[in-house]
């Protein structure tokens, strides 16, 4: 059966240190925040870090440092990412898409007068991430959000569909 | 199988006066817009229509007259409606919110810092409407949004369970 899981925020802010490791440390992690607990979040990063081939973005506003951590990691991994977002979003307070730009991300951005509103990721073409969800610590910590994960191919085709579409539309060249 | 439908944003506008006939017209609508076809919207109204017994609703922003004018039909036609919105949104510009309050309608709204950002609808506590679309003129008509519309018990469940948790948690009395 594919995976269906849905995920509620906001949530408590929680180590997320052990998801970014290879390997289990030697020595327990020193810092002030609660180890050891799945959250929404942890959820949300472990789906997103179990991409190996591609990761397509689609995002209006980016601004997490703990997301931006994930996928610069999986970037690094060698994973093939695209990130799609809104101009009038790129440059907000703590924007992470100059970021993901420096990294060698490839970043396009929607150029008409309304909004690129989405917020969903695909994983290896395989895994849909959506939701009401934007990828800010407000968001993440404060607000009353879900975000859907799921596998199902009637729900992650026309997405994936969306997304080519989209990254066409605004290609720059 | 249980329905799963995406339906994407922005459509053109069309002609959604035969949504609201319970009989066929005998004269064709005499309006300006296009009839006869089928969009994102008119799916959406459709699926918004088919609630025979609830409806509960949790919108962030409400302001699209279309989708008040198909939630005060379902009130009037004895559907119980809730409504759970976001206080700082309650008093944007067109919103629908006051409406449905005069018609009747059990309205709750989030009373914290920071907001219930959630763009969903359950029907009959069987059909599950989310994702990135906020009901105002704009998000329907401009912007890039995505709908996804599903009778599968795996996702329905946890968003009747949130929106009952909410509407508890907002309770004025
Ligand atoms: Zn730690
Ligand atoms: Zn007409």
């Amino acid at each position: 059966r594919p995976l269906k899981e849905v995920l509620f925020f906001p949530t408590t802010v929680t180590c997320i240190e052990h998801l970014f490791q290879p390997h289990p440390r030697v020595s327990p992690c020193l810092c002030r925040l609660p180890h050891g607990l799945e959250t929404p979040f942890t959820r949300l990063l472990r789906h997103l870090l179990s991409a190996r081939f591609t990761l397509d973005l689609c995002i209006f506003a980016f601004s997490s440092q703990e997301l931006c951590r994930a996928v610069l990691l999986l970037h690094r991994q060698g994973v093939v990412v695209r990130v799609l977002t809104d101009k009038d979003y790129m440059a907000i307070d703590g924007s992470q898409i100059g970021s993901l730009r420096k990294a060698g991300i490839a970043v396009r951005h929607e150029t008409g007068d309304f909004h690129m509103h989405h917020k969903f990721a695909v994983a290896d073409r395989r895994l849909l991430i959506t939701g009401s969800l934007n990828w800010t610590a407000t968001a993440v910590q404060g607000n009353k959000e879900n975000v859907l994960v799921t596998e199902d191919a009637a729900f992650v085709r026309p997405f994936l569909r969306e997304f080519e579409e989209l990254w066409d539309a605004n290609d720059p060249a």
